[in-house]
This record gives C-alpha cells, sequence and structure tokens, in this order.
C-alpha cells in the first residue's frame, strides 16, 4: 500500500477552511456563514479576535452553526500552521508578483491530493490582506472586478470563491496532479531556513531584505512543497549556492 | 448589407437589465446595485415600487448612480416590454419545465445577437418568483446551492448570476448562433393568440387550463421567438392544428 492510500482522505467540505483576517464588520461574518452554508463549507477561523458579537448572528439566518463552532486565533501564523494549501485574495496587483484568477486558483485546489487541507485567507473590509499578510499565502489571486471602486463586499469576496469551488466539484471530479504539501508550518520553516541561508551568503543584505524576501516567500509559496521538494531544497540551500561576490 | 448588420449593436452592460420584481429589503437593493458596479452593470428596474427608501442607498456605496437611475414599474408586463429576452431565477424545481442552470443560462444570453436586450429577473425574498411571474420568461434558471436552507440572499443571487456573465464575456466574445428575437411584448402577444386558437379548437378548456397555458409560456418561451417564428407560428395555429375530437 503506497504512503498516499493510506493516507486519510477528506472531502472538500472538510479539507476547506475560511480564514477572516481582523474583519471589522460583525455583519459581514454572518453574511460570510451563510453564504458558506449555500455554498456547502463550515470551516471558519477568525484571526484577531476571540469571539463574535451578536450583530454577526442577526445576519447568519440559518447557518448560526457556523459561527458557534468558529475558532479564533491572535496570529494568523497560527491560524494557518495545520493546513496545507493556502489562497489570499488580494485586489491590489503587486509587480513581480504572480497573481492567479480566481479560477485558476479552483482549479488548482482539485490538483492536490483529497488528504490536501485548504486554507481561503480574506482580508480586513478597509484594507484587505497586507503584505506581510500576502507572505503566509502559497497562492495569491484576485476575483475579476469590472469597477475599481468600491471593491467587492468581504461576504461577496467569499461568496464568489466558495461559489467556484462549488460548482467546480459539481462539474468535474478532479485529479490529483500534485504532491500532498507539508502542513504550512513546515513550509514557513523551511523558508525561513532558506532566508537564513541566503543572509548567511550575503545573497540577502540590508539593501534588498524586505523585497528579496517578499520575493522568496512568493516563489516557494507557489512550491506548494511536498517534504521530498523540502529535502532537496535545504540540500541545495546548505551547500548548493555560491557566497555572492 | 444584411438587416442584421445594420440593426444597431450593444455591449453586455446597455444590453442588460437587472429587474428586482417587488423587493421587501431596502437594504438589498442597496446591495444589488453595488454587485451591479462590481461586476459591470447599471441598468435596475424595480417591479411595485415608486420610489427607493434612504435605507437602499446607505448600503449602495459607491453605487448610488445605479439607484438614482432606476426604473419603477407597476406591472412586470410593462417593466419587460421593451427587452427581448428574459430569464428568471428560481430556487424552486417545477415538474415538465425546464430549468437552465446558471451555466446554462449566460452560454445562453451570448448566442443572440448583440442587438437583444436582455432581462434578468428576481423574485421578492420571501417567496420568489411566483408561477404567474415565471410566465414572462423566456428561461427559467437556477443557481446552484448545497444548502436547502438557506436560499442565497437576494443580493447574492443577483452577485454569483452578474459575475457568471461578466466572466464569460473576460473569457471569450462568444458568437450569435440564434436570431433576434422580437420584443416580448410582441412574444407575449404572440403566445395569447396561440393560447386563444388553442381555446378556440377546445385543445385548452375548462379542465386543463391552467397546466396547459403554463406548458405553452414555457415551450414557447424558449423558443425566442424571431419575426420569422412568429409568422410560422401563427400560420400554423390559424390552420394547421386539428380541433380535438
Amino acid at each position: 500500500m503506497s504512503l498516499k492510500s493510506r493516507r486519510e482522505k477528506f472531502c472538500i467540505k472538510e479539507r476547506l477552511t475560511v480564514i477572516l483576517v481582523r474583519p471589522e464588520k460583525p455583519e459581514n461574518i454572518g453574511l460570510v456563514a451563510r453564504n458558506m452554508m449555500n455554498t456547502g463549507f463550515e470551516n471558519l477561523r477568525i484571526v484577531g479576535a476571540s469571539s463574535l458579537p451578536q450583530k454577526s448572528y442577526s445576519t447568519a439566518v440559518h447557518a448560526i452553526e457556523i459561527l458557534e463552532n468558529a475558532e479564533f486565533y491572535g496570529s494568523l501564523d497560527r491560524a494557518i500552521a495545520d493546513l496545507h494549501l493556502i489562497f489570499a485574495a488580494t485586489s491590489k496587483k503587486r509587480k513581480n508578483f504572480s497573481l492567479l484568477s480566481l479560477e485558476e486558483s479552483v482549479a488548482k485546489i482539485f490538483q492536490y491530493p483529497n488528504s490536501t487541507k485548504i486554507g481561503l485567507l480574506f482580508g480586513c473590509e478597509r484594507t484587505g490582506l497586507t503584505s506581510e499578510e500576502l507572505k503566509s499565502a502559497n497562492f495569491i489571486f484576485s476575483i475579476p472586478q469590472a469597477s475599481r471602486q468600491p471593491s467587492y463586499n468581504l461576504s461577496s469576496a467569499v461568496l464568489l470563491t466558495l461559489f467556484q469551488v462549488f460548482n467546480h466539484r459539481l462539474k468535474k471530479g478532479g485529479t490529483a496532479a500534485y504532491d500532498q504539501p507539508i502542513s504550512r508550518r513546515d513550509q514557513q520553516e523551511c523558508i525561513r531556513l532558506i532566508l537564513r541561508k541566503l543572509e548567511e551568503k550575503n545573497f540577502i543584505h540590508e539593501g534588498n531584505k524586505s523585497h528579496v524576501t517578499e520575493m522568496i516567500h512568493d516563489l516557494f509559496g507557489r512550491l506548494t512543497l511536498s517534504s521530498r521538494d523540502r529535502r532537496l531544497l535545504l540540500a541545495l540551500f546548505s551547500k548548493g549556492i555560491d557566497k555572492r561576490e
């Protein structure tokens, strides 16, 4: 029996978690829950709060249970540590960073094994996800929009994303094209090791640190590291990178 | 020069009209306007109201202009009279009536010539569109949903529909596969003439009237009658249908 088939398999409903980072309007959290219910999802995590105000419950309609089971985290790092694959929604275009379309992101979700746990990250209504927060993602995606202003309401962005996942699942089963990634915690640890190596070798220095760090996060995020990838990369960065002159 | 190329052509933004039938919650109308703005649409008609309360404006954010230009109608018939093609959203499955998926509906929209004016019909939050109101449609569609309860919020249903249109347009140009329909007013007049003929011939009688009338509306709605179709049909129903024994 192969490693893969011994691993537990989950349905997409169980595998997918919506993560709201510092949401500001309680009504929106309730609307997110209703939209999750409509599209068949139930795992909700909230970063930067420890409970929900009553107002959230009044917009949740038949989806109170999702709010009652929501998990609260003090930091984004902790909220994603046990997941494998993080997709972050943004409306900002950042030069030099790859940005998937919503459709590409969803297609990608279905190319990973059934045991892969996926987090969908949405930022606060006013600012969206910050550059720092976007580093937590394997992939960054944006939802097509006709107008510059206003941006999609938070609950609308969640709805459009989840509907695309739901609809994709309805249409095709999807076949796994990629290996199971290591946990997001392990991915981040690996990226940190690489960054440290690059600093030791003076590839990263004061003048370029912030920019290169972002690029490295972006690059190795998109790789969705498997344990084999990690072994290779760590070996490569320990021995294979020359000190910069 | 062919008839078709002499006809005015419009972009989908100008051709598409959202029609809310008896909406009950003013906040939802504002959210609909914002969702229309996000997805690039601007024509809004409201049936069963003559103005909008302040509450609608407060949820519209940057889409106030859409509300200011909204048109009000006393009856659904008048609201759709000058359009050519009506798609009605419903969550009810009705036996013997064809129900398109959202995706099929949107694909269909792009198979008509650029001069075709399209109405998207959404019912009130509590009841949805009634059977009587559904007769105004050429096609009835439903938005896939994972849970039976709650149904999509009105503004969510509009968002998912418009996003699909917007996204479809982004991806492919679409080629016209069907002729331009006659106006919805003329389609309905033609269906009424057919119904009258069928009554004269006793095909429709007291015992089956309500059911057959619905079936006829459904059938000839889906045909999206062109002027040639109408000529043929009226000729057929004047001469070609035998009196029932």
